[in-house]
């Protein structure tokens, strides 16, 4: 069997952690065989690490040049569109990290040219493919302990995000780039439509870091309504200092389900000095899903060839309308209908590309 | 040294609680000299399981008769006000069940009594007296782990609460019956003011349970804002059927607390047949608070030698500031800020008394 | 109904224990009438903070000048036996602390003295009270788990014992003193009768604490066959230095369950500056058993009144013959068989006053 | 970078596990070349299954007709010695599933040709590779908790082992085969020489499972001494029944470190109608070491290219000193002493070959 020929767009923190889980992971099937990234030295340290031969600047460098299955696009969020249509258009498979695009305009148009292509369209929220966090999701489909009437998930991040990413203008915030995964597991958990969404932000750290950054926040509570009548609560803390902590918990009509705990099990000590029990926490999302993101790296592999996509462009779809009406939310100090942001009218004003293009 | 001579009021389950913890758990200071309830058999059946010698059936007629150290008031939500005040305007020290009453004028007027008569006024926040809720409180206000971000706190009943406690029109409903343990909690652990609050509702089960009043909800999510730039989120859902539970989890600048569990942790099994890891949860607020309400009428005792409240009028006002203003933000579905309910102007026009006054 | 009038006979730690446990949480129905120590200082100290008239130097004092229910023994082990005789012939009901005596002769001594008497002898084997202890032995005994094929279990210690306690010529040492908790133990959760023993010790701190005592250790490992076929191992570790640690573990033909946990489990707290999820451990079997203990004498007054004894002489009997055959597998380094030690010509050599009656 | 070949020798349930991660988690570096099984049909299916090219009936077939780096041994453990002694004499690099071999003249045997031609061995110890395990070793090893006085490990098989696994005469028995773990991991914890080894065993099950081979035993517990004075304690039982369970717990002189728990941690539920949290318990060793078994094939593929071994013939030589001086113990109801069989007169008589050598 061919290995698939996978062409890597940014050389960052998530493009090496994919490189690496590709290469040693799924190198059976699939073979990292071009890095793209505008710092070329970025792209070929990683391309050094890794033995890949290719080394472009631009994914139009990369698609004139080679032979590809698909694209790993982990570039900032601001770049998803183009890149995707890009690769889309070029009728090659497309896995995309989250958030999926700036917009829901965006979004619609990646969403066409992947059906166009009838190409695949993954996107990376990891959480879907770990393994507790499924087996949570097939219990509530079960049914055997009901139907869900509180969500509550939340992500916090241990350090700073890049400056682009803290900025409303150029990614819309800690709503979109940290909790876009509470977003679409909620949505997932809750089997419903969202209605509406009410977003209350604080900032208590970005003076002391040096951000000042308008509507920058730190730190972000919201609760979602869905159809069926099940209520979401996102919690979200960035730079929360003290480790990776991404939790859900699932009221039901007939019970509750908890997924996922603030550090690995299976390592408890005391020491006398302190009578206290420590069991280690985990760092970062890297140790947290580790396995979910070799297995989401295994089933794009596996998209190329045909296979069904786990997690596409609806999802990424939906999670984007709630970071758009969630952070108009935050804006205007009200609840916000989601069909307030899927309105053909809607323009998010906050974005400076949105704003030029008005 | 002699003993203090309490008048129950009130024979329900939480009157039989304290008459048995007052009776067996703190009876060398205390004794219940009396038990008051409309419901005489009621009354004199907790009176004979107890060796109450003296049985009334109002609080007028257990004054006249008897001589006692203080009252505990644990009878429906709006009989608080003129039982607290009748009490202590006899000078007698007071533990009054939460929530305090029914609006703000109710309360002003039990603090002003209270503060006429010198007497010691207790609110029963069972959780202000629960061993780890205090620790955490501790580790909250030494700064250790810096200040608290968000706050999350849930109760979720196992049951549904008697008809008048579910209707907001005799009780404020369920975010008053229910909920106002951590409208009282997150107060507590932000050390600020509270400055608005947002609440969305669900009713899952009421139909099937025959529930019919107007407003019945049993599922809640509220937001609240403090001074402090603190969030809070609380979820409020009963019946809940799986247990009683009740958890807080404060995310803060330099780390985390968690406080409680669903279950005691000293018992876990492992049935072949079942291949899965089992321990107990509570059942009810009696197994979970256990202790937390044997020292609650301690400290109440204490409190009849002129030993300070631990929960007073201040706290208990602000959690009924909360209940007022959170079920103004359901009928209204906006966010409702607090001073709104403060204001001498406001009357909560749900309230069948109110309603009559006005 | 009249309140129990006891003879707390030891004013050490455990004497105090159960003396505010009667005061403040049996005070219905029971009372400390009289506190007997030969250290008077200690015998009134704690009378002063309990309220309790009478202090006597020796239970003959007490017993000459005052009327009692019941005796509550809280003294060496080595005293153990005149005095529980004492009791006993006086007729009175007794709560005899752990271990019961220091041979199976003084063991059958008080037996006999009990029946005679038809008095109530309750041995102090709190975990016998413990509420996770009393689950586990039920569901052990309902067979859901099917029959126990391993148990462990384990006490240790924070700090090193008194002298007399590290001795075994007048303690049978801390396999007596420290360990007897899960002789006992291993035997209810057996439901079978031990065949032999085979105890491995080990001495880590004694030089450095200044222990010269012969046959001194601190970490013990013993192996018990039943015969029913299970095996029990048990360990002991004092000082432990990290805290008061008490856990069992039974593997079943059909599961397992496991009892206990190094501390409570409602607080865990992460600070930034660690990075470790942390809990409370128990500092003392004062915290770990605090209810139980309770328990103990609520049971041991009703027992005054005719109800039955949850642990008596045959139990405390049984965990002596395995302190005794245990401590002599120590020395001869070989399993001790049962049946050796319940031998009427066995002499425990070792013990001081054995040596010289012999 | 060429990949290693590696040829696996024997295609039963650890070969099918070792083929498929060298193929799908180790595939950059090494490949599995050959399936080697004297059940053609076996090697076959595996073979097919991961693409490998060549099977062969027997080791000498395979290296007559291919080049390898290294051989995976994973047949029953009669037939490690003749076949490790063959790869390693062909100058290959080994990996050699536990127990090394059946006795000590074999490990010497292994050890010897390993050495002449500096070739590789790495012992199948995959808790080696845990990284839990790894994480307790450091912590023991940097002091903060000081030195171990009692290390306690358990290994719970969930399923009968296959005849030869269970017969003395031809595997050593459980202490073998289900054992072998834990004797290495004490050691390793413990960091010391074992001196003497006591063993107790009951068979629970083995008639109702059809088995009646002498000496079979399904419960087996072990105390162990070592040189520093610390003590360790070994269960096993094996079938279990309710999982596989794996955990290690050290109490030190200044502090204590569990390793391991039932299952993983990260997925907990209520269920209304029963009233109890409930969470996974690992089924089998394919679960509970999932990641260390692939660690295990990228250091053994690591190997072959020089890299250092983290177990290897001392510590899997250490292992069946113990298992033969436990088997003894079994056999002759004593504790044995280590230099009982270290001793060249030794001869494990209950061994077939050993008796038809003798």
């Amino acid at each position: 069997m061919r290995k698939k020929r996978l062409c890597m767009v940014g050389a960052g923190r998530v493009g090496r952690l994919h490189t690496r889980n590709i290469t040693e992971r799924v190198g059976h099937r699939a073979e990292v065989a071009a890095i793209v990234d505008p710092d070329r030295r970025t792209a070929e340290e990683l391309a050094g690490d890794y033995d890949v031969s290719v080394v472009c600047s631009s994914l139009d460098e990369a698609l004139e040049g080679g032979d590809f299955d698909g694209v790993v696009i982990t570039t900032p969020t601001f770049t998803h569109h183009p890149l995707a249509v890009r690769a889309l258009d070029a009728g090659l498979h497309v896995h995309l990290e989250k958030p999926m695009a700036m917009n829901l305009r965006e979004c619609a148009e990646i969403k066409a040219s992947a059906e166009r292509a009838g190409a695949a369209l993954q996107v990376g929220f990891m959480r879907r493919f770990d393994h507790d966090f499924i087996q949570a999701a097939e219990l509530l489909r079960g049914g055997a302990i009901g139907a869900p009437v509180i969500i509550k998930s939340l992500t916090h991040g241990p350090g700073l995000p890049p400056p682009w990413a803290n900025d409303i203008r150029t990614s819309n915030g800690m709503l979109a780039e940290v909790n876009s995964h509470d977003l679409d597991t909620v949505g997932w958990f809750a089997d419903s439509a969202p209605v509406d969404i009410h977003v209350r932000v604080a900032n208590f750290k970005g003076a002391a870091r040096g951000v000042s950054t308008e509507h920058f926040y730190d730190t972000m509570l919201a609760t979602i309504a869905f159809e069926s009548g099940a209520l979401a609560s996102i919690a979200g803390v960035c730079p929360a200092d003290y480790g990776y902590d991404a939790r859900v918990e699932v009221t039901c009509t007939g019970g509750m389900v908890q997924v996922g705990e603030a550090g690995p099990a299976g390592l408890v000590s005391i020491s006398a000095g302190e009578a206290r029990r420590c069991a280690p926490v985990f760092a970062s999302w890297r140790d947290r899903f580790a396995e979910a993101y070799v297995r989401e790296m295994a089933e794009f592999v596996a998209a190329t060839d045909g296979a069904p996509v786990r997690v596409g462009a609806e999802d990424g779809t939906r999670a984007v309308a709630l970071v758009l009406a969630g952070t108009l939310s935050m804006l205007e100090e009200r609840t916000v209908s989601l069909t307030e942001v899927t309105s053909p009218a809607f323009v998010p004003s906050w974005q400076a590309a949105a704003r030029s293009e008005a």
